[in-house]
């Protein structure tokens, strides 16, 4: 029986999940993917993550490993484990890996993207992948913070209270607040009928991107809250340079809430 | 007490409604709206909705036509109605309009969408809203059927067989069959950070767009249960005018579901 090593490319609708970790109580992507791959392997599996999303969190490409001794081919399996999870967990893609690959050891970078909804209300096809803020937000002053953060710097204002890393140092390549014309995720501005200016007032989407080598626990939502705190005019975009500097995690925004993020994808070496 | 006219816009994800149509049971999109406008003007209301759509067909800009003698601004308006309104419908403009304005008998054309995925499996940001054909579809075959219906025909064919209309002729000004590489509606391809090609086994999104004058009840889904059909090559495309021709409704192709069907946009005189 040989050990293969598969690599396994997930997305899911986080909103009624647990999260990716295994928990006591309520779905996780883990338990799901573990209980449909122990079924085809005939023994329990471990799966790992790159990244451990929280609840409610969403992913577009979460990337897995897990080691097997069963001999389907790539394809089989993708079919079966889709055949078997639940809708709002997908393997988008199956494919063999080297035997020292690791989904969270392994991984170079990753990219969260975080999804406001800046106006008067939220289109129900994005209601569920959306934080709703209401008031103005100065998206210049947003984008000259996010921009700060680009380099290694100490996010020790980022990490969850609760967490205890051995290093709160992390390296951010990028860091990017862009505006997207809403709505209607089905209708991107310009396709042919789309709704005609005028009759419809849209609430416009501010998209933020971060890619970096690795993440506190709630880091992405706590570098969100704090880049709409600036966003409101609470704060001036160098708060975030000062918060770099000598902050504490009481210091920074709140963390904003799980529902507007998504793990976009995981590179490696 | 002077009665003035409103057009509403709104926009629903009908996943969980009963349609827009008033039901003895369950939630319907123009029960709603008469239930929020009701509050308001202290007294019983009526709403005109432009096409009234089954339980399951979502819109991105439904019209309605409401008359009412509260005096309310209509921005006032529309939030108060998007304060009262589940998440799921959204008005999504509120705008005076003559007296002689209603939604249905003064529209010129409605445009309908209809979304299919073709593929192995759907993503979870899609499941709503999408009807999942797994074989492979001719897509040139699909489009060159579509184009058929471009024009003044009888649509007996394609008319609900519950249904009794004065007439079964319609107009169609635009029928077209379309191909958008999935997934994930919340990333657009060549977006930054889309997942790498070759990493993701993407399922292709097709798109039915067809503009008309007016519809039969379930007119669009019978067309698109058909052009599958055609697609999967069960009928070549010179199907579609042979029952344009003297079809019956048990002739053509089943009737798609309702989830991957979107009233688009209403037009006015």
């Amino acid at each position: 029986m040989n050990l293969r090593t598969l690599e396994l490319t997930i997305s899911y609708d986080g909103t009624r999940l647990v999260g990716w970790q295994r928990q006591a109580e309520g779905e996780s992507v883990q338990g799901l993917l573990e209980e449909a791959l122990a079924h085809l392997e005939g023994a329990p599996v471990t799966v790992h993550g790159a990244g451990r999303t929280d609840a409610g969190v969403h992913a577009l490409a979460q990337v897995a490993s897990v080691q097997l001794t069963c001999e389907h081919p790539p394809e089989v399996l993708q079919r079966a484990l889709n055949a078997s999870l639940p809708w709002d967990v997908r393997v988008v893609n199956v494919r063999e890996a080297d035997a020292a690959f690791h989904a969270r050891f392994s991984a170079r970078a990753k990219t969260y993207r975080y999804v406001l909804c800046n106006g008067p209300f939220v289109s129900p096809f994005e209601h569920r992948y959306v934080w709703h803020v209401r008031e103005p937000l100065d998206l210049d002053a947003m984008q000259a913070a996010a921009q700060t953060l680009v380099g290694t710097h100490d996010f020790a204002a980022f990490c969850s209270s609760g967490s205890t890393p051995a290093t709160t140092v992390r390296t951010i390549v990028r860091s990017s607040m862009t505006t997207r014309a809403g709505s209607a995720l089905l209708l991107p501005p310009g396709a042919p009928g789309a709704v005609q200016a005028g009759r419809v007032d849209e609430s416009t989407l501010l998209v933020y991107e971060v890619i970096g080598n690795g993440f506190l626990r709630h880091m992405v939502r706590a570098i969100v809250g704090t880049l709409v705190d600036i966003g409101r005019g609470r704060h001036p975009p160098a708060w975030m340079a000062a918060l770099l500097e000598d902050g504490r995690r009481s210091d920074a925004g709140a963390t904003a809430p799980a529902q507007g993020l998504f793990l976009v994808r995981v590179d490696y070496y």
